[in-house]
């Protein structure tokens, strides 16, 4: 297998806790917090691809405020202007996982140093938002938004931004998510991919398969230090 | 508002209900059928959306399959051979709703009649199997399948072939589905919607809102009978 020039990571589900949300969900719907989160989650990427699909683009930001309407209105939660700020809010303060800071640091430590970036589905104020909240600008060479291309993923002209901006072939990037659909639509494109299985979840049935699967971002920098596998 | 010259069914959800399949489920995996007919559909239609994003259209009868596949596995039930087959064949006679039939019986008895179609991601073989099963060959000029066109709902694409066969223009067709995201696309491509919401769901937050909402389909009839509505 050939060296890898460049790791991009998905964002939301891989680095950053979507669920990290539920405390805030909880102070405003006592004992809700954990249905909503995942609902909330649920529709924020349905409405990307629907969205994509009926060429109805409009930015992550729109998205997951209007995944968040539906959701309180399907379990019968009044969503008050206040809520509903508050809580589009907590997307720019999501917690990391526990551990994907570390495994960062790591791979920007590798000798050669592949080039490090994020390709989200955020519009780019969001995203930039929890980068610097996390303190992530000073490892990463690149925060991507496909707000670039007016499409979500799976989309590949998704994809193929990272190629166009980092300037480096498809299969010498690399591609981590935890987004098994994600972790798909990269690797029909093209990409060797990472995906990361924390739930250990069975593989999505899309027709591609990952090239690796990690139990934990944790297990990266040692996979790629070893010459033998890159 | 002008006269309607078609309808155009959904199939799926709409006039076949797909969770009639829970008995069959519960056959072989007794006290799960409920939640696998749940998480089946949920994969079915994320597939559809998912394969229509990456481009690696795959026909219905393979999403299904795989859909049962990856529930199957989430849920930690061993999907046999045999199983997969019995299930999947249970697509070919799933029931109709209860305000189905008769509701197409009274449209087909119109005057003037308009012409009356079947929409449906499913493939033609399996879709026409569903439709003789229920003895709607008889009331049906059109059984349309997204096959024709190689990619899924709410693809515009889909819904111009409707356009594009029956020879009626977008706004006066009426087309009518029960699945929120199916009515938000057929509403964003230019026809006349009506959302059948047997379940009272909160409107999907696509950023279009469906023409008409019934309780039922056999609500349909008389509205359509109004001539002050058309």
């Amino acid at each position: 297998m050939s060296r890898l020039d460049a790791l991009v990571f998905d964002a939301y589900g891989t680095l950053f806790n979507v669920h990290s949300v539920i405390a805030r969900c909880e102070e405003f719907f006592p004992g809700k917090g954990q249905a909503l989160s995942q609902l909330w989650r649920s529709k924020q990427l349905e409405y990307t691809w629907l969205r994509s699909l009926m060429g109805r683009y409009v930015d992550f930001d729109r998205v997951t405020a209007d995944g968040l309407k539906h959701a309180c209105q399907a379990l019968g939660l009044a969503c008050t202007a206040q809520a509903q700020t508050h809580l589009s809010q907590a997307y720019r303060t999501l917690q990391p996982f526990d551990d994907a800071l570390a495994a960062l640091r790591a791979l920007s430590a590798m000798d050669p140093r592949p080039k490090m970036a994020i390709l989200s589905n955020g519009a780019p104020e969001m995203l930039n938002a929890v980068v610097t909240h996390n303190q992530l600008d000073t490892v990463l060479d690149h925060v991507l938004s496909v707000d670039e291309v007016g499409i979500f993923k799976p989309d590949p002209r998704v994809y193929q931004l990272a190629v166009d901006r980092l300037q480096v072939a498809s299969h010498r990037i690399g591609f981590v998510s935890s987004n098994g659909w994600d972790a798909a639509g990269a690797k029909a494109f093209g990409f060797t991919v990472f995906w990361v299985n924390r739930a250990n979840a069975p593989v999505e049935e899309l027709g591609v398969a990952p090239d690796h699967v990690l139990g934990s971002l944790g297990e990266l920098p040692d996979l790629l230090a070893d010459r033998s596998n890159f």
